[in-house]
């Protein structure tokens, strides 16, 4: 089968190239991939940083968000069948850690990553186990069922807070930000302020799935804004999808007190936190978030589909479209920043 | 000033009086009635059923929704002033009793309801502690201030499941009913089957604010298509507003494994109840809902406002206005069955 | 090898016959029983009731609660290894529904219970899946690993409520209730009221293992000792595993406004429940609970186990000691009444 | 009256004054004190530190940690009369704000905290509004009274946490951190591992209170007890009540993924923190904690003091009982590090 390749230990290095069809063992499931997304991670891996050198062994075929059908199941099988129309979830738990047996498995002790410790989906096929298949709902377009890893990022974070009817920041508005600034508009949120640096395609974005205000923290007052929306009380919740330690910080100060912080973001530096003034006499929650809930989060999502405004939201956070072969074309638009979610076709 | 006043203890019953402006006490707030709507209780107390014998003392003035004008405030009154528009919760709560110290001042041991058990707001003014006053919006229509308090109630039923992303079935729609459908449909409940016995115009209402089904028990296959809609799982939450014991009935028949019954209605009989069943064996919770917490519920309300679609909802569902003498017909429409919301203008 | 076999559709009917070792498939491990106790739901089954009637196919190895040593592991199990001493979950989970995907797998939607459904524990050796066993900490008594399955019911009803500081009510003292009575003055409930009907030996039972008040709702007047201990307040919360429904009756009577009801019990016929008053009014939570939760549940139980008075507690609650070979005394001396948990040794 | 006044701006400079006796407005209650208790902040008063200096505007009658009796009620004072025995919840909230109007009056966005901002209790009368009255169970010894302004921080930082039945650090072990470790024992927490620096008296009386293990951060391999305990999983949740970066460090290494750290203390410094590695990744949620619950945090504290071994913890965490007039000496006595809680009696 065809697979970008992750060959060499350098920025860009990636192959198309023929491998072999995956094996699929007593406990697997093998796909046939039909829509493949790039994700930051992905961005990491193609660019080589230090991330990727510590975790990534090449050669790798990687990718982990994508949809397909089942073509063959391992003989232990059962829940899964041959011509079912699947996504999965890219954390492989062993079952067995005291967080999988305490509703974690999204922090399995022992994770392994498709894509990232493992063969991807990035190729013609992937191979996973029973336990990592969602099934998808048949009226749901495949490029929607191929984006559920990033908006399962989203959905878990938004919902580590209780953000209905209040008002909330959104710190960081690539796609998965903008995926949030989708949920929460959808479920509820009363005023939703979303928060970037200075990529206007972004804050367009933002603004078009439903943002209430679309700012930028380099040329707005974004403080000033969001105390005067809300008569000086601040937002109750921020949902911090940036990264950046400096968006930690202006959410701290535009939280209420007895606010909840939401943060998924992978830091690149320490931070600098004044504990007392902005945790412990604001009487903050801070709650730290990755992967999606297993598999509470992927039922959330499709209550989420069956909502149409939500649906075509998703639809407009895929901005760009390619044919598998055009990956280099996939990667340097999703590199450019100029664009939400770029999917991949195979066929 | 002119009131209507429940004089005689028999149906119907009530006359427009003229009687004295009531005292504002020190911790008191004197408000102009603008807005005052007519609640079920309210249709009870004219009726005059055996819960209004055994509760209310004649002669009293009645009606507890409402919205006006501060006109004057007690001597320790420090956080309202005149001028302001405000709606008042009817649950005086004492402010010492366990309930009121643990957050649960809406179900106070001491509550004293205006309305109920002292002078109410069917009057052109009305008195109320400085802490039963909520500070409305001044943006908001006076008469979307009036309904806060049935809203109120929506919300706290709703709010006491996790209804966001999941599918929910909604038993009884009057006006309650209908509002809880619109909550639950601008929060992001996936599928909302909204469940009424016999009254189309009920049915058609709760399908104008957002209800995915608007079913009659007596003539729909309720279950089976709550069962088809959702796979066989069934409902995951139940918003109960009938006060029927067979909706209960239902409900729990359609409610998933591990689901939730919020249940707000007054029940005019016992209920036979298979609790191995329909309690234990179901892993169900059941969670008794009455009045809005104080304030916790009204914030809520106050963010919901401020989503377009919902205040569009609202307004639907306020289907009639009548001028203040015109009480007796807005009495007759709202007893008719015939009718969202009823509210009264006073000027 | 040696088991006890429920061979007659029958009350007793049960005969101690040579079965074959059961299999161990690839997914099982084969467990040399060393301790097994007897459960109410085991002399469900031997007494054979219309439930036993029902559910049981005979003929049947029954038993579930139990503990002992893996002697032979299934090619595809990883975290178990023979010589390790272990205990079992009963509820055999298929790991793939809507209940096992999102953290109920103890109410899976297509259980079998092992002693039940299957081959169960008074045998020389069960074979249960992997994902059924319970690593034990070496240094526990063998028989209170084997009374894990029916602590787990008491820790799982307790916990479901906000027990700490407050002030608790138990209906029905049978060894699960007894078991609650400890785990919650372990754990810091206040004042624990215990509450039996007439069978005195059980009463004593509950007043060894730490209960403030040790009642019989036949003799004493319950609702007077309950309201004036806790000043009129009546209990925060309520433990039912009487699985009658006037215990249920009672424990709403004698709840705090507020207040949340775990039930447990299975009951042998419906209640008549007035849902206004003793629900709605009473802003009361009910929860029906079955099972542990897998694995919370027994992770808490571990944690319980630690605290030297928690073990000493179970240890009073183990009241009798047999041979295998004694297995109808066993069963005798549980269907009396005057006993707490008995347990059985195999060697 | 005589009353400790800090009269001058410098460290030290407290007074032994005649002043009147406080004004009882028509909301306040007047209360002769019995036992006063010395804070952590009535010593950074004493010494003049920078928060002193900023906040504390003097002449002022400092002490905020009492017991008495009421001599006294303002006019629509409805709920307190003269004669009963109470304490005083220091935390003045205005009741209107949003945080009052939700659950939050511990963090009154307009607080006033008297013994800081209005005049306290050192002094043989203070005047408190009603509101902030609490009812002493007769039975409590009035020193027990005095103190639950701390012991009221501990208990609200402990039932931040899901402790029950799992490992917890406490970090810091001053006579806060002592009491946490007596709720988290009686309240089920498995093992309790308190951690101190270096003040081998504190280290002692964690002990004496029932730690599992009392641990000096300077001479003790921390970590490596905490893993070996818990078998290589760390503590579930973090209780810090030290106010030391270093300690926060510290907790954040020692605590498991999925983790829930509870911080109550103040810091003099900011923190370096890697949000990846510590919060992120870890999944940690980490809550700021100030003052108590009011009031649900003093129901728990008169439920725990029904608790006998609870009670004799608290004894033991009074080390030095003073004379009113004796101010100095309970002050060095509490400045030196060389004692549990300092009370004084006025009579």
């Amino acid at each position: 089968m065809r697979a970008f390749v992750k060959t060499k230990a350098e920025p860009g290095g990636t192959e198309l190239r023929e491998v072999p069809v995956p094996e699929a063992g007593p406990n697997d499931v093998l796909i046939k991939v039909k829509v493949a997304s790039i994700c930051g991670t992905d961005v990491h891996i193609y660019e080589w940083d230090s991330w990727a050198q510590n975790r990534i062994k090449a050669p790798l075929v990687y990718g982990h968000e994508f949809a397909g059908e089942v073509v063959k199941v391992g003989s232990n099988v059962q829940h899964v069948k041959a011509g079912e129309f699947v996504s999965g979830e890219c954390h492989i738990a062993c079952g067995h850690c005291f967080n999988c047996r305490n509703n974690m498995q999204h922090v399995c002790l022992n994770t392994k990553i498709f894509g990232v410790d493992r063969a991807g989906a990035f190729a013609e096929y992937i191979s996973i186990p029973e336990n990592n298949v969602w099934h998808n709902d048949p009226s749901l377009p495949p490029e929607l069922c191929s984006i559920q890893d990033p908006l399962g990022n989203a959905v878990h974070t938004v919902f580590a807070t209780d953000f209905a009817t209040r008002d909330v920041a959104v710190l960081g508005i690539g796609p998965i930000g903008a995926m949030a600034v989708s949920v929460l508009k959808n479920c509820g949120a009363s005023q939703v302020f979303a928060i970037g640096r200075k990529n206007q395609y972004r804050i367009d974005l933002a603004k078009a799935v439903g943002a209430d205000f679309a700012l930028s923290s380099n040329t707005d007052d974004v403080k000033g804004i969001i105390m005067k929306a809300t008569n000086g009380k601040g937002a109750d919740c921020i949902i911090e999808t940036a990264g950046s330690v400096e968006a930690v910080d202006l959410g701290l100060d535009v939280m209420r007190s007895g606010g909840t912080f939401a943060m998924l973001g992978v830091f690149s530096k320490p931070m600098t936190l004044d504990l007392s003034k902005k945790v412990v006499f604001k009487y903050a929650t801070i709650k730290g978030i990755n992967g999606r809930l297993m598999y509470d989060t992927w039922y959330r999502m499709a209550g989420l589909f069956r909502i149409p405004r939500f649906r075509e939201d998703m639809k407009k956070i895929i901005t760009h479209r390619f044919r598998f072969d055009e990956f280099e074309k996939a990667m340097a638009t999703m590199r450019s920043g100029q664009s939400g979610k770029v999917v991949m076709h195979l066929e």
